[in-house]
């Protein structure tokens, strides 16, 4: 018994999808996926139509998934994150139905309640066995961290592996288990090595970053929940991975025992788990070579689903017991939204990821970001598009200065003793549209093109196409 | 946030179970368990009636269930396994519903197929934190793999951790994660050690359990099977054991590389994991300390859910990759169905655990059996109740010859050109009763005290009560 099949097209098949059902993706190949794009090329070809593609998320590579929406191939799209090329396409309004954007933890919970039910699941494996065993750690496609397709395997009616690394049975170290798997397909590739993982995650030398993240660093100390047992979540961006640096320092010279890392996992991480910050890090998804090492190598470097990382549908996920979580954002507003979906002109580049989970989740959710870009300001009056409710967001790192929440008047108390540049947040506002002038109002589309769906299922916001460019 | 309940009293009150509930039991802890018995207990003081108890297993320790069967506080059980002392119990009528046997791979399928629905499962944990992440490697009462926990966890409607080592969040090397997870009790102790696991598995020294071995070992070799991927599983009976040997010593000095070993794991599947004889361990219970120390320490020794293990409702089960299983009988007739839920007489001592999962999956299942025990034929016409259907057994082994299924005919070739000892199994049923003498016809009570149900849900047999003892 083995469920290899000879091709893509003859385990599409045997699925049994039809026209109008919900086929899905995960994105641990991030911008080096050759999958989706090759499943979907011979389901277009095969003349389905009226599909729903779910895809944890979209990157630039994806972008001939465009030809496949105008065609009628795919008229329904899920996914909690879109990069520019496919934003800016979507803003234009290429696609007829909005497009429904969840969260990271929104996304896993809708799969396993049946509210986003999927029909085929095409998981890419960096190694799997016959019998669709199968594990993101070995390979020359390794990325690591399987955490997102965790849902998709379990809760799907078919679950295809398409991998470009078939070992022989069994593969001991599994992410995703036989018991969920129909089909195997062996391809040459499954995805370019470059896209998939970068070579290091770099630290920012941008001054303004770098006093951004001395002053987030500085946050997080004089916070209160700073001490053993300290977990933490930042991102792979370059001011974040410099407060993580500064914090690091602060940890090993105060000698204080963390407990977890969480979440997109990067290199620096992996140096503060072995530097003793953290007990153990707890990786949804590889950022980098690092972490797809550190993931296969060392027993305290855990896999976990996106569902154990942030599903609000299940009894607990982690990040309902994350201390401090450091976010970006294209925008926040002076009741402390954020907006990572659209730029300011309202064209779609981004989208809500783990953001609004973890700020939901995290004692202390802490946005680090510059008071403008490209000439426009960061802090407004009110943001294009909530991507994350306010109440969720406790303090706003800039380079002008810091504004707590006002619902958080023990950190702002802490903040101000401990001597930071404490502002409120109109006066940051005022401060970057010194900088920029005020930015003139754009006009906004009448036509939604993506509806902005909170992590318990609720509407927290529609964004409308980007008019002038239909 | 913290999922620590003061008491088990008051966990049972949260869960919301009501008169006529499904509770659910896992049995690593085996003969040394305390949570089974202390939870009922509890919900026999709190005054609770007519609940069904789904247990993977139960062993003489959970003797205080008959009382609670006597009082109707349970009044309906569903079990893979029974020892003596309930069986005897049972098969004497204790019980008004009769039993529900099934398989340790029907059970999970029937539970996450809502067969079953379990409405409370207790898991008990050797350690824990305070959002349920739990394990059984770690701590006083480590029991290794929860393999049969797993199903209860993911699909109860409410799940209780039971642990006696509380450790702070998060336990990185879970088992069974927090999502699932409602409850947390702390206790002094969940079992006693001694009974969890025993010291040491022991090879038989008797004369002719080592000549059956011999001879087992050969009908392997001489299989086709014993080659490079080589997959094995044997349980953790004298015989067994010494086949397992001699089988290490043909397949290190044939140079011969297996895959993976399989099931319940003994100290000595770990020595031959550790003498290269498998890549891998696949691990649903730890028989003893040897195996509760390698699944801790050896990244090549896995855990594995029931389900993976032999779920014949998943996409496939590692027993549908198993090469060669031996197993054990208490009868087995010349259609060669096998009895393991009762002695001749017909008195529960037993059930199928893995049996005819197994059988069903391995390409090879081997009997290993005497011809006759306390002066009763082994070898008869009908066994007293099918535990495992005949077309699943391939071969008995017998001190006194080898017989091979007649369906296997190609088998039967290979070992008749070896020079093993091939006998048509009606030829050892009659050496059997030259043994023994014909044992009279035992008479059958007329009250079904238990039903065997096969690992897809048909129904396989009944057992009646034992007359006389009601």
């Amino acid at each position: 018994m083995s469920k290899l099949v000879a091709s893509l097209k003859e385990a599409i098949a045997l699925t049994g999808l039809r026209d109008g059902m919900t086929i899905s993706f995960h994105h641990h190949l991030r911008n080096g996926d050759y999958v989706l794009n090759m499943v979907m090329e011979q389901i277009a070809a095969l003349g389905y139509k009226d599909l729903t593609v779910n895809a944890s998320s979209l990157f630039d590579v994806h972008e001939p998934l465009l030809e496949h929406i105008r065609n009628h191939v795919v008229t329904r799209l899920q996914t909690d994150y879109m990069s520019g090329v496919l934003g800016s396409a979507i803003s234009s309004g290429v696609m007829e139905k909005p497009v429904e954007f969840r969260t990271h933890g929104g996304r896993p919970a809708d799969i396993q309640s049946g509210r986003t039910p999927v029909d085929v699941a095409f998981i890419a494996a960096p190694t799997a066995d016959p019998m669709g065993n199968c594990s993101g750690k070995y390979g020359k496609s390794a990325c690591g961290s399987l955490g997102y397709a965790f849902a998709d395997a379990m809760h799907a009616k078919k679950v295809v592996v398409i991998t470009d690394n078939l070992v022989s049975y069994p593969l001991a170290d599994w992410s995703i288990s036989e018991s969920y798997v129909d089909y195997v397909v062996q391809v040459d590739s499954i995805g370019n090595a470059a896209g998939i993982v970068s070579g290091t995650t770099k630290i920012t030398r941008d001054p303004v970053g770098l006093a951004m993240a001395a002053d987030a660093a500085q946050v997080i100390r004089h916070s209160g929940l700073l001490k053993d047992g300290f977990s933490f979540q930042t991102g792979a961006g370059g001011a974040s991975l410099a407060t993580a640096k500064f914090l690091k320092s602060i940890m090993l010279r105060e000698g204080i025992k963390g407990s977890f890392g969480l979440g997109g996992i990067t290199g620096y991480m992996v140096e503060m788990l072995n530097a003793g910050c953290f007990e153990t890090l707890l990786d949804v998804q590889c950022f980098d070579l690092d972490a797809v090492t550190s993931i296969r190598d060392n027993p305290r470097h855990r896999e976990i689903s996106a569902a154990h990382y942030a599903a609000p549908g299940c009894r607990s996920a982690i990040v309902d017991s994350l201390d401090v979580v450091i976010l970006g954002a294209t925008e926040i507003d002076v009741d402390f939204n954020v907006n990572v979906h659209t730029d300011s002109t309202g064209r779609i580049m981004g989208g809500s990821g783990g953001h609004s989970d973890t700020a939901a989740g995290a004692k202390l959710a802490m946005i680090i970001a510059p008071l403008s870009r490209a000439r426009l300001p960061i802090v407004t009056d009110h943001v294009t598009c909530v991507s994350t409710p306010g109440s969720t967001v406790d303090v706003l790192v800039t380079q002008k200065g810091i504004a707590v929440n006002p619902a958080r008047k023990e950190l702002r108390d802490r903040l101000v003793s401990a001597g930071l540049p404490v502002r409120d947040i109109h006066e940051l506002k005022e401060m970057a549209e010194k900088l920029t002038g005020i930015p003139r109002k754009l006009p906004r589309g009448d036509r939604p093109v993506a509806e902005i769906l909170y992590r318990d299922g609720s509407h927290l916001d529609t964004i409308y196409n980007v008019p002038g460019s239909l």
